[in-house]
């Protein structure tokens, strides 16, 4: 099916900025008839005899032939383009009309509308990118934090890349002394060091699992890390959401409980994209629904990678309060907010440290907007410390489960050795390993991995 | 104001693409230091050396220094540029986060950010595009259908502009031969013959006026040609609109009367955008609200280009009924919809055509959509011969003013002429229509005037 749709020597085109009016747009066209099929639609220069990657002022043509508009004709030679294949970007007025006109033309004149993904797949075919820059650029595109941005460009970069790489040489290597001994199998050599052999597949394992666990910080920080605020009714949680957010999402009321579900909210606080999860507020109530908020709101702050505690300082609310409802969360995760503060005079700080030692305590007001920077400052400083120590962070479903797989594979390999099976048995787990981490840069790939992958680009990448 | 934000000596920047997520998104720097402002945050070749019209690949850095993106700079030396100067156009990932960063990049590293139609005002100013023509790139990408694309195309490559010079031209001529009479008054010789002048005045105030009263076709083009959809309730008018433009906009329902409103919907048909509006059935009711609707869908008819009255044939409406209503509607603007012919046998097609002789009877079934496509045919017929006599359709509510000026103060110089009214003051008014004239293609123009034009431009272009 895949293989049915998808014929790499075409020439593809599609309108690679975003959609809608502005005030240019760019077509993409790639393959290697590129010059000459955009040459029918052109009225300028002969792109066939223009050298690489320059730009031409022209006319481009719609489908009958007709002036359609003025356009920047820019042209990039094999190898030397995005793909690896011949390309001309189109550069015309961006109305919808003329846009819709040019593809329209273009297909007229021979180019077949690019699916999803398919430059990018075309840069990855003709050993541009592997696959794991290629599914960076995907990222790239999505990015909406700095740190999203940061690990996104890097895997773009290759250096991901690179890392599996040198973890896949090293089983190479391994394997191959192991098909050496295969070879020699009645003369009962040893080849590779037994010893050497089991530390080698136990760190390894080791260190691609804990790339695979470094997924859920990945996840975290493409999609939002998870914050919860959590607190007693009436403690101005949704206020100081909003405050944060600035904006009027969750409806705040002077009513105790009003807020009975978790409402999310996203905001970038220093380098990250954040989930604000705002919940029930915690009290003895018989109302069944609110029950089930407050539920929640535990759940929440199970699953969050940080939870704002806020207090209502004017309320009087005591440490051992707090302590009380925030046994089950761990200290590190914990972040407390003493909100209100512009109604209070003296707050009792020196008691709330002395329950809460290593808890960072921000004095807020959500009302006047007082300490919120801080606050800020206090998360963003914990979420780096918190992604700081990972080397790599995996941001794909796809690698970590890869990732996770190679690791078992490894440590099933190690047990086998260790267990004194067969050495062609035992090479067959080392040979899964290696076959996972070759799937994740793609240097083996099947279409249908292909198909998943470039799917879920937009059309024009 | 204008001249306090507005300074030419800048260098100005924009994402000069559509806004939001696309695979590439484009930056357009112009200015004098376009180049080395872009070289701030360039790593790459150097964009000072290099020759106009040629694409580098290279990375950008945010304004903390760090790199941003892989991007292709393009660059344009002045004066062969869109707007004259120097430009760098910057094509990086279309993330929102990449293309805000490199706004606040570029604007750390020196220039400013350009205002709407900041670019177009720079070509209008550096003299590559006359006034007309730069308005006419803001409609070439607003324009949604062939015929309002090929007006703004043809306005954008200034054959409105050479005919606009051509008239303004003999004018000049014109007054100056009256300036030479002035200057020889007391010998009192006429360089000018007076019969020749009205003749051309006349002629000439005559041309410019119907060019101004084109406006009412060019703006019908422009932002979509009324077609008003009237007839007794319950014929099928909602359907045969949504079958037209295939959407469910418009409420049906058996019930008589369901629209009281007018809906609007827009489609293009043919070469044309064009606005159809359902209108209320037309029936004797004492319903005071359904009353206004009747009131409203009478104006509706007498406003729109082309109406269309949608039958109920199996109903069996007389064509007596129907001339009735239809008493105070132009033949030329009407077409017959005979409806629902899939549930009649037989139609009286004879007795309708002798009451409607010069008028097109179009059978259909909104139901099941036949007839559709010769009601659409029928109606892009009529729309193109509407608008294949003028030679020059105004589109511009700016200029069709200027024009109504021009061909009035013309007017008033004629009459002056024949009154023997003496030349010093009656060349005033000959004066007054080259000034009209000369503000359209912008040979003299205000900052107001530019303001007024350039605000209503997307930033970017």
């Amino acid at each position: 099916m895949d293989n049915l749709i998808y014929n790499h020597n075409d020439t593809i085109c599609a309108i690679s900025t975003a959609p809608g009016v502005g005030g240019i747009a760019v077509a993409r066209i790639s393959g290697a008839q590129a010059f000459e099929i955009t040459g029918k639609i052109w009225v300028g220069k002969n792109l066939e005899e223009v050298t690489s990657h320059s730009a031409h002022l022209g006319k481009v043509l719609d489908s009958e032939g007709e002036e359609l508009d003025e356009a920047v004709a820019t042209v990039f030679r094999a190898p030397a383009s995005f793909t690896g294949e011949n390309v001309v970007e189109l550069s015309v007025h961006g109305s919808r009309w003329i846009q819709a006109q040019l593809i329209q033309s273009l297909i007229a004149a021979g180019c077949r509308m690019a699916l999803p993904g398919e430059f990018t797949r075309r840069a990855f075919a003709s050993g541009r990118l592997d696959l794991a820059q290629a599914e960076a650029v995907a990222d790239m595109i999505a990015s909406s934090s700095k740190a999203s941005h940061r690990i996104a460009m890097s895997q773009m970069r290759g250096s991901f890349s690179k890392k599996i790489d040198a973890v896949r040489d090293e089983l190479v290597q391994l394997a191959s002394l192991l098909e050496l001994e295969l070879d020699f199998s009645e003369e009962d050599v040893e080849f590779a060091s037994r010893e050497r052999l089991l530390e080698l597949s136990d760190t390894l394992s080791v260190r691609l699992n804990k790339m695979a666990q470094s997924f859920r910080t990945g996840e975290a920080i493409k999609e939002g890390v998870p914050i919860a605020i959590i607190g007693k009714t009436n403690a101005g949680k949704s206020s100081l959401l909003n405050a944060l957010v600035a904006e009027d999402r969750a409806i705040v009321s002077d009513i105790h409980g009003t807020t009975r579900d978790i409402v999310e909210d996203t905001a970038v606080i220093g380098d990250f994209l954040v989930r604000f999860q705002d919940t029930a507020g915690i009290r003895d109530t018989e109302d069944p629904i609110e029950n089930i908020g407050i539920e929640r709101s535990r759940n929440a702050a199970q699953n969050a990678r940080l939870v704002l505690y806020v207090l209502d300082s004017e309320a009087g609310v005591t440490p051992q309060d707090a302590k009380d409802e925030l046994e089950s969360i761990d200290r590190e995760r914990l972040i407390i907010v003493a909100n209100k503060m512009d109604a209070v005079d003296n707050f009792d700080s020196e008691s709330w440290a002395k329950l809460f030692r290593d808890v960072e305590i921000i004095h807020c007001s959500a009302l006047i907007g007082s300490g919120l920077d801080e606050l800020r400052m206090a998360i963003s400083k914990r979420l780096e410390a918190e992604t700081a120590n990972d080397d790599i962070i995996v941001t794909n479903a796809r690698h970590a489960a890869a990732l996770a797989k190679a690791s078992n594979s490894l440590r099933d390999f190690a047990r086998s050795i260790r267990e004194n099976v067969p050495t062609d048995l035992a090479a067959q787990d080392l040979r899964q390993a290696i076959y996972s981490l070759s799937v994740i840069t793609g240097s083996i790939s099947t279409p249908e991995i292909l198909q998943n992958i470039f799917k879920k680009f937009c059309i024009g990448k």
